[in-house]
């Protein structure tokens, strides 16, 4: 089923999209239409009050999401995502943000997924997003 | 914890929105911040080639997201839908649709929840909605 | 450009979809990538305090979309939409509501537009929807 | 009716979020419910293919709504974004972006607009986004 493993997904996403080493990223775990993905806390994400920005947040979902449409179609670099809905629940607090990817379809043409994201250690949502990927033909 | 039974509820819906009768919506369910809405299967809902329309599928998500509000703030006749976002991702079949809702904050002013949807008896989503309400200021 | 007129597709849903006629609705204009459609204003429709209720606004929303499709795609029954996202901004009046459907992206395998919908002689909207229509490949 | 001028934004923007500077934004224009905002092209937002990425167009449009609310209501840092829905329609051009922000709504407690972003030079909209942002109570 899963095509492509935590490790492998860290190391195809460090080696085609180097800027995200700066965003300290980290694939933790994939499993059957799931994906979680860590991301390092650290100055640059933040906003005036110490909070973790909305941009960090919306780039992180559109990360965790390429992630487990990878892990279960293959290395598909030109897959796009074509809508992104967020909702922002309550302030993240200044500590890494964990983002849950559930694939909830995985069409021919369009993969649709949900991104549950919690500042770590604490069970209450702080945004939550879900997104459409385009999946080109496949040859 | 919770304000509301899912007797309350129907009881609640069936009196102030008379039209939801002709609807066929059942409430079936309520825990802390989760509810489930039954839609009968009947005429109405159809799109020709006998699938269940995307509108009744919206109507539903709509109103199991509110139920989920009473249920855990009380009778509020005037709380209302501020956003709603939906993704149609399988065709429903021509049976009952299960709406499972679920409230992923409670604010003082906005309710945020989502709500996900199938054909009884089968359990691959077929639509999956989000959608956040304005609570009036309770006085 | 046009493939369908307003004519057109008045008779083309009324013939597909009859239960539009209970709706209310009729095609007023097309134009380039653009139409309007009518919701006539009746009991239906309504919420408690005398407001058209968000279901309506949101199929009428979907029937505007998929109007400038059809009149830019021709006819194409099994256009299905995939992502709808409204926001209700103000309380409708308890008359006509028109929605302006502005087709942004036509391709070849998805059409993505907004809608802005106004209550009948009132220049603020009362709702906004973007919408996502996935069009079936062409033989 | 506009509280802040372009030159106002401008200074405001940098000063609150100096990270901006290293975005490229500039506010070019205000009117009635209304703000341009450009993002000068630099390396930073490029995908692998030598577009603009997704994420850059996310953040913009945030940027570019916070802007056309802050024209309109003064300076209120709290204000923050509560849902953002965003559809990538065309890729974008390697060159620079702009944000055209639309205020759909200014109430007492949300404001909701639309933001449509182009390539320069190029008619057709690569994004469009929807943005809630929640006011603070005033005193």
């Amino acid at each position: 089923m899963i095509r492509m493993t935590a490790a492998d997904l860290d190391a195809f996403l460090h080696r085609e999209f180097p800027q995200i080493d700066r965003q300290g990223y980290r694939v933790e775990l994939v499993r059957d239409r799931f994906a979680r993905v860590r991301m390092a806390f650290h100055a640059d994400h933040l906003r005036p009050g110490g909070t973790v920005s909305g941009p960090s947040l919306m780039s992180l979902a559109d990360t965790a999401m390429y992630v487990v449409v990878l892990a279960m179609v293959g290395e598909v670099p030109l897959a796009v995502t074509t809508n992104l809905n967020i909702n922002f629940m309550r302030r993240p607090q200044p500590v890494d943000v964990i983002a849950d990817a559930r694939l909830l379809k995985l069409g021919k043409r369009l993969a649709v997924g949900d991104v549950a994201m919690y500042s770590d250690g604490d069970p209450e949502m702080v945004a939550h997003a879900t997104l459409t990927y385009s999946i080109p033909e496949r040859r």
